[in-house]
């Protein structure tokens, strides 16, 4: 089967719910990049807007490192992910690492938000790629200390995710049957139902 | 000094940067609420939106206990909020807690991302929420053990942040002066310089 990048977007669109910003339904994580590069000033956007998220204290315990192809930043971070991440992820023009700072700057004591406020920038960054018709795909897949001791980040930072962005290629491009049958089939999530709750395992009434 | 909710969204509003969608940069965190009512179909709509957040290994560890003005649940997370945050989230007609399963549902492990998709997830809430003319306010100031004990929430669920959610009051309505101060100043956030990193500590040269 070979679909081409707009037919995989309308299967992986989730539905439309009127009101909602089509933005949450559209992003998915594809594993597929097309060989073009990503205009600095267009990397710059996805930044822009991580920076306004929310974070305890206004923290903004968040940072990132940002490796373009060709860079040592990306190789660095190329050579941390486990062999199934590089499998597909090398054909990503920009790989991305994310840390936060577990400590207040204000008065030193431990920010038990950090890695929550750091999910959340991610996730403006990613919304927003989408947004500028980018594809990013956030990978736990790679090894932490690895990473840490190749960038030298102080202890104080955790970790977060590993995200690949770029534009959007062809599935065929993977080269795999299996890698092209996830990138093909219709996202899932769970029901509104459990997830939104009024008191544990009830749902709420909405 | 006596302004009403659009002169302060105006002065609340990040600078415009071409390109990045409007909602990440008029979101901002309110803590005077109108007196009204959030409709059942218009909460719907912003846990919609968490529903479609990345997680890993697409386990979409979070779930959030929802209390509506005068509900139990909205009970058990008011009793549970540091004294400060009481004084004013007591306007809010919906209180929320987030809550994220720590261990992988398909094999039992530990799931160390837990709680940066849960930001994630709760981050697509007040987007959302922003782009329904909702405001949000997150509390990291709560007290995590009384709100475990009051919904029974087992043990490997970790807690993210109390959410306060509804339409944006009038900033006089806080009735107290350093509230009020706090309500009308710029938001502020670290340079791009600070946060896209090329090396630790070398900007990104974007």
């Amino acid at each position: 089967m070979s679909l081409n990048a707009s037919q995989i977007n309308a299967i992986k669109k989730a539905p439309t719910v009127e009101g909602v910003l089509p933005v949450f339904h559209e992003r998915w994580s594809a594993r597929s990049f097309a060989d073009r590069e990503v205009a600095p000033e267009t990397l710059k956007k996805v930044f822009e807007a991580a920076r306004w998220a929310a974070s305890a204290y206004n923290e903004q315990p968040w940072c990132f490192l940002v490796g373009r192809r060709g860079s040592s930043a990306y190789q660095k971070i190329f050579a941390s992910l486990i062999e199934f991440n590089q499998s597909w992820a090398r054909t990503a023009p920009v790989l991305i690492l994310g840390a936060a700072k577990t400590s207040f700057t204000h008065n030193g004591t431990e920010n038990g938000y950090a890695i929550y406020d750091l999910g959340a920038a991610s996730s403006y960054l990613t919304l927003e790629a989408a947004a500028l018709g980018l594809t990013t795909h956030q990978m736990a897949g790679y090894d932490q200390a690895k990473a840490r001791q190749a960038f030298d980040i102080p202890a104080e930072y955790a970790l977060g995710a590993v995200i690949a962005l770029g534009y959007q290629g062809e599935p065929a491009a993977l080269g795999n049957e299996q890698l092209i049958a996830r990138e093909i089939e219709p996202r899932d999530r769970k029901p509104l139902s459990e997830i939104a709750l009024s008191a544990w395992d009830e749902p709420a009434k909405l």
